[in-house]
């Protein structure tokens, strides 16, 4: 998928919603736990309520390997699950040296059939690179992240006055384009969303952080929106675990279409 | 295991030797691909020739990840067939925030029983601290790497003068203890290993690029050798490929004994 598409979906949709399929089982209603692979069922009904709504689903994928081998079975059926024209986001946050980053990639991109995959920017060039080889695939970068660790580094100031994010915003954009490069960027504070967006105009931001983590979406989009929206707002815990009974997955398409209503008046606006 | 432990299987072993067990289905022997689980059969002689010589093995995960669930399940049985008392590590390079790291630290500490993994600091503490949480479990903090990309952002020198890498390890010297924290440390440039060890004089760096990288395994010695030894060198294609027959875990062996022999020379001289 490349961003015109993206951006097509967008319009039609009237919604940049991301939403994180960060399935825990220890919170998933508990008569699914009598389904021979609950965590696909919940996401199979979270996917029936929200697709219409979405534009990109961002399963993290620690919640799937953290049970082991089922858990990639699960990730995989959910994978396929997805309608084709939605974008879909491993958020591995992985980055390795070259050869083994290319095994990452392969592993995200071929052996499953994800749109885009996150990573970490610290081993530099050689650890990006080869997630950016594969035709019609996308790297989705850290940049500044919503955590209150990001702190600790990604705002240290350079001997040239440029924060670290910025240095990683100024040197990344070199090793790809807006049809293969996005950027993480947190929605908790919106003056570094001006920030980012000035240094890279056209590229497609992840924006966590709105909702549970304190984001305002109103800020977000006047801050972030490019020509192209730009923006892939993310939405987990908000959505999907909206519910806590049988009937979650109305809970969650609730959430969804209240955001989507709001995105749409933030398009009409900022657009 | 703690760092006592550590030392003391180094000082019997006469050997800071860690092997790399980056498992490729495209290099290892022909002839085992008639086996149910070529990568187990291929790690288990590799282990069977080299336990003697080694103190740590590695998998890098990516390695393994990239065959889906059956790649999982082969790392599972070669960790199970690792000796006790040899220390074990997950290079994984992860790191999320603080819910998600600690899924991360559950799937490589309990679901598995890795004794250590390899953590990116870009997000800062609470992508840290949560693997810092786990009884006798360590983090390998990536401080300074061995790769071209390092360059990129790990010299980035700050408004302090502090480079980025001397930042990292500053703040997270914070965060854990030598018997919880060790740091990656590449061998391609002696002089930073020796700014490394400044600042942190009593933790375990996990040392790769010696060999096929370039890095001198005497000057790892010289300038980064702490009290209690502090190395863990890697080696991993140097070793698991030197034969590419039948005879392939026996030349392995003979790699790995011969690196053994140089490190108990540098033991002598320097510790």
């Amino acid at each position: 998928m490349n961003s015109k598409e993206l951006f097509s979906q967008i319009k039609s949709k009237q919604s940049f919603l991301c939403v994180g399929l960060d399935t825990d089982p220890a919170k998933i209603p508990q008569y699914l736990q009598r389904e021979k692979d609950p965590i696909f069922e919940f996401n199979k009904q979270i996917i029936d309520h929200t697709a219409e709504y979405a534009v990109a689903y961002k399963p993290n994928i620690a919640f799937y390997e953290a049970l082991g081998p089922k858990g990639w079975e699960s990730l995989q059926k959910t994978l396929e699950y997805i309608p084709k024209e939605i974008f879909t986001i491993a958020d591995a946050k992985r980055g390795d040296i070259g050869n083994t980053s290319k095994l990452y990639a392969k592993a995200f991109f071929e052996s499953m059939d994800f749109d885009s995959i996150t990573v970490a920017p610290y081993m530099g060039r050689d650890s990006v690179l080869p997630f950016l080889e594969f035709k019609d695939k996308w790297v989705i970068l850290l940049a500044l992240t919503s955590n209150e660790g990001s702190e600790d580094f990604q705002i240290i100031p350079s001997s040239d006055g440029e924060l670290l994010f910025e240095s990683v915003l100024k040197k990344s954009r070199q090793w790809g384009n807006p049809d293969n490069l996005m950027y993480v960027v947190g929605a908790t504070r919106g003056e570094n969303i001006a920030k980012v967006r000035a240094l890279v105009p056209d590229h497609f931001f992840l924006v966590p952080g709105v909702g549970a983590q304190g984001g305002s979406l109103e800020d977000v989009a006047k801050y972030g929106m490019s020509k192209q929206c730009g923006l892939l707002v993310n939405s987990s815990r908000g959505i999907i675990y909206a519910g806590k009974d049988m009937d979650f997955g109305k809970k969650a398409g609730e959430e969804a279409e209240k955001l989507q209503k709001e995105m749409a008046i933030l398009l009409e606006k900022y657009l």
